[in-house]
């Protein structure tokens, strides 16, 4: 079962090697995919994509084993399942930022590459005040392989033909609901 | 510049190593791809898809060089430009045979793997007749790798995209004109 905690396209700063730090928009999908076969399992999967570009995909599968990890590497105070809200309220604290010249808070990725491709690069959540720049959160994505990305394309695919289905009915059900109260009153 | 040929869901019988035969809906496409720079040239695409497995992709592609080997392997009698239409005219009757129980035109994909994964099949467009089994056509097919599905897939959800977006300006446009005319009806 996957439940969706966030879904929304922000703001992000790209610093790579080498190169001007641009800004760009990109899409944040927060999951918790739980499994109850053959174990109770929980995941906590970090997505980031574009919606201009199929092909762009960073991802990060974190389970409560790998947040022990996580907590103690980055002196988190918080446990896994308090986890998740608190990384939305970050990223919430972003979007409130985003259309300022200078943000408090700001969404970075950093690649240790000259351009985003094959090599990890870290998402970070920067707050900057009058003193330094404070990192509340900085977790290491993967750019999707091949298979990853054919996976998603799938998954991303199979929702937008449902929505059209859906707006094919909504389309038929209005042109009928309306075309009948036409006749009717024409009557 | 790519234009589309042939494009439908066909009846084809699928025939793998140590199975029994099995029937199953794909969609054939044929299209032909040109392009001019650095030189002229066309390509012939052969695609095997399935609306309700999205990583089912089975494909092919014929330059006008390749064309010459097949034509001589097959001592096919037709230039490369008559080409396509003669193989949209097979699958033609394919179709039309497809809902008889002793089809006279019959399309095959035969595998000398158990599954259809990562081996090449044959696609055969096969005529029965009372004497024997005639095959007009048989294309050697290569399975997609995970780039080439995802490419696929790529493209189908740009497609896609862009059908729910004019579904989504006609429902507006629909709704608008309905209400106007029952305004004014109503008036």
């Amino acid at each position: 079962m996957t439940e969706v905690l966030f879904n929304e396209v922000l703001t992000l700063q790209v610093k790579s090697k080498d190169c001007e730090d641009r800004r760009t928009n990109i899409r944040v999908t927060i999951e918790l995919q739980s499994t109850t076969n053959p174990i109770h399992k929980k995941d906590l999967v970090v997505r980031l994509t574009d919606d201009a570009d199929p092909f762009f995909l960073y991802n990060l599968n974190i389970s409560e084993e790998d947040f022990q990890s996580l907590k103690i590497q980055q002196g988190l105070l918080v446990e896994f399942s308090a986890f998740p809200q608190r990384f939305v309220d970050l990223l919430q604290q972003c979007i409130q930022e985003q259309t300022k010249d200078i943000p408090r808070f700001l969404l970075q990725l950093i690649s240790s590459a000259p351009v985003l491709d094959h090599t990890p690069a870290f998402l970070n959540v920067v707050e900057t005040n009058p003193f330094k720049h404070l990192t509340h959160l900085s977790l290491k994505l993967l750019p999707g392989t091949d298979a990853t990305v054919k996976k998603y394309l799938a998954i991303c695919l199979k929702c937008l033909k449902e929505e059209k289905l859906r707006l094919e009915q909504n389309l038929k059900k209005t042109e009928e609901d309306l075309s009948r109260q036409l006749n009717y009153t024409q009557q």
